[in-house]
C-alpha cells in the first residue's frame, strides 16, 4: 500500500516539497512506496518552486482512509491535519514545530523533531549518504525550503546547518542565491488576486493563548504595501473567518522580509491589548510596526500573551 | 544550570540505565552538564545493574522547579512523569514508546523516537562516534538495559539493532549474555520482600481502554510461583490500588520469561471479558495462561479490549 506524505494544512513552500523529498527517499530502493501529497492549494511561492524544479502539484487530499500508512512532515499538531488523522497508520512525523499533544499512535512509530529552520534540512540529516544521490530537482526543493523559511537567512529560527546546507546546494546546483530567493519571494508577494478571507488564512495557525483561541497569520512579502492598501477590507473580514475557524480574533502580521519588521493590524481593543502585552509595543493608530520581528515560531508564539 | 535527565515513574533498568547513559554523553565535552535522576526506587534488577558496573543509585526527584532544563527518557507519557512537567524546560525527548498526547513545549526541542526495544539502544545511535569512546561502565548500562528490554531477545520488540549491539557489547566487555542475563532475571524475580501493593505498581501504567481506565501491571520473573503463590492477596489487594490510582481494574500479568508465556490474573467479570476479547482466551479459573505473550509494549496494550 503506498504511504502518503504530506504536510499542513494551506501548504507554504516546506510543506509543499518536503513531502516530495521524502517520498523520493522513500521510493528510492522501492519505486512507488510513497506519494506526496497537498492538503490544500499550495500558496504562490511554492507553486514557482514547483514549476522552477519541473515537479507538477502534487494530488490534493482532504480525508485520509482508515489505516491509511501516512508520513507525517512539518507539523505535529492535528488541528493542521485531517480530522481523522489518528485513524490512520502514522508510520513517521518528521518536523521541527515544537510538541503539541494530540497526535497518539497505536504503537511506536519514528518520531523526529528537531530545532532547526527547515523540514527539509531534517530530511538531509536522516537520509544520510542517500542524500548526495538526490536528483538536481530534489536539491533544488531542499533549497527553496531552507530558503522560504529562513527568509534568505534572515528568520532568527535559522541554524548553521540551514545556511551551509542551502549554500552547499546551491553551489552545486550553480544557483545564486540572492537573486533565486528574490524571484521565490517576489512570487510570494503576489497575492494580489486572492480575497481578503484567502489571505488571513494563507499562512494561518491557531493557537490558545491565556484561554483566548486565535488564528495567528502571517503574511512574508517584500510588497508590504499590496497588503496593507486592503487593511480596511482585511479588518472587516476578520469577525467572519474568526467565527467561521472557530477563534475569537484574527491577528495579521504583515512580515516586511527586506526591512525586517512586522506590521501588526490592530482592528480592536482585544489587539492592542496583545500587541502592549507581548511585544511591549505602543499603539497610537490601526497598525504597529515591531522591528525585528519575522518569525511566528520564534518571536510572535512564544510571545504572545492577552494581557 | 545542569540538566536533569530522566525517565518514567516506577524506573525499571532501561529507565534507570539510559538517564546515566545520557547525562555521561551531555557532560563528555562539559563536565558537570547533566545529571541523572530516578523517579522513585529502581527495581531489583535495576539496582543489581547499578552496582555490578560500579554507579551509586543515583538522586530521586518527585518534583520539578518551573524552568528546570530537563531530558526526558523512555517516556512520552506526562502520566508517568512529574505532575508539572510542562513548566519545566524541556529540551529534549528520546524515547521508545508510542506517541501519546500530552507533553507540550513553549519552542521546538529535539525529539526522537524509535520503534527499538530500548532507549539505550537509540542513544547509541544518537551518540555517533561518541558511543565508542564510551567507558565500560556506561557500555554496561546500554548491554543491560537491552538485555532486560528484550528479556534477552525473547521479547517480539526485539530488533535487529538492538542484538547486534548486545552482542557488540558483550563481546567489548568479555561478558557471557546467557549468564549475565540469569543474573538480572533473577535479581528482578527477588521480589518477595515486597508488599502486594508494591507488586502492583512496581512495573505498571495507565491505559484508557473503551473509556475505561485500566492499571496494566506487568511482573517479570524466571520464578512465576513467587508471585502467583500470593494471588489471592495480590487479588484482594488490586481494588484499594486502582482507586487509589484512579483507575477500575488492575490487569496483573505475570510474565514467565524462561518459559515465554503470561499469566493473567482473573479475579472478576470485567478482567474475564478483557481476557477473552483481547487474546481470545477461555477463561475458566481465576487465572489464564497466554502462551507467548512477553510484551505490554508490541502484544498487550495494541490488543486491550473490554468486550
Amino acid at each position: 500500500m503506498t504511504t502518503f506524505v504530506f504536510g499542513h494544512k494551506s501548504p507554504d513552500t516546506d510543506s509543499t516539497c518536503s513531502p516530495l523529498v521524502w517520498a523520493w527517499f522513500l521510493s528510492h530502493h522501492q519505486p512507488g512506496a510513497a506519494e506526496a501529497r497537498l492538503l490544500g492549494t499550495p500558496n504562490t511561492e511554492a507553486q514557482f518552486v514547483l514549476k522552477r524544479w519541473g515537479f507538477d502539484e502534487p494530488e490534493h487530499m482532504l480525508d485520509v482512509e482508515d489505516g491509511q500508512p501516512v508520513v507525517i512532515v512539518d507539523t505535529n499538531n492535528p488541528a493542521e491535519l485531517p480530522a481523522n488523522i489518528n485513524r490512520a497508520d502514522i508510520r513517521a512525523i518528521i518536523d521541527h514545530h515544537k510538541l503539541v499533544p494530540g497526535i497518539e499512535t497505536k504503537n511506536p512509530i519514528e518520531v523526529t523533531i528537531r530545532p532547526l529552520a527547515c523540514t527539509a534540512t531534517l530530511m538531509w540529516q536522516l537520509m544520510g549518504g542517500h542524500a548526495g544521490h538526490a536528483p538536481e530537482s530534489i536539491k533544488g526543493l531542499i533549497l527553496s525550503a531552507i530558503l522560504s523559511d529562513t527568509l534568505e537567512f534572515r528568520s532568527p529560527t535559522t541554524t548553521d546547518f540551514d545556511r551551509r546546507l542551502a549554500e552547499h546546494l546551491a553551489q552545486d546546483l550553480g544557483i545564486e542565491i540572492p537573486s533565486y530567493a528574490a524571484e521565490m519571494f517576489a512570487a510570494k508577494s503576489d497575492v494580489s488576486r486572492f480575497s481578503d478571507e484567502e489571505l488571513l488564512r494563507m499562512d494561518s495557525k491557531e493557537y490558545n493563548v491565556d484561554g483566548v483561541e486565535f488564528r495567528v497569520s502571517v503574511l512574508e512579502t517584500v510588497a508590504p504595501q499590496t497588503i496593507l492598501s486592503r487593511k480596511d477590507s482585511l479588518v472587516a473580514t476578520m469577525p467572519k473567518v474568526a467565527a467561521e475557524d472557530g477563534a475569537q480574533q484574527v491577528l495579521l502580521f504583515v512580515i516586511d522580509i527586506l526591512k525586517e519588521e512586522a506590521t501588526l493590524l490592530v482592528p480592536n481593543e482585544l489587539t492592542r491589548k496583545v500587541a502592549e502585552a507581548s511585544f511591549g509595543a505602543t499603539v497610537s493608530g490601526d497598525t504597529v510596526v515591531l522591528p525585528g520581528i519575522l518569525s511566528r515560531k520564534k518571536q510572535i508564539i512564544p510571545a504572545l500573551k492577552v494581557a
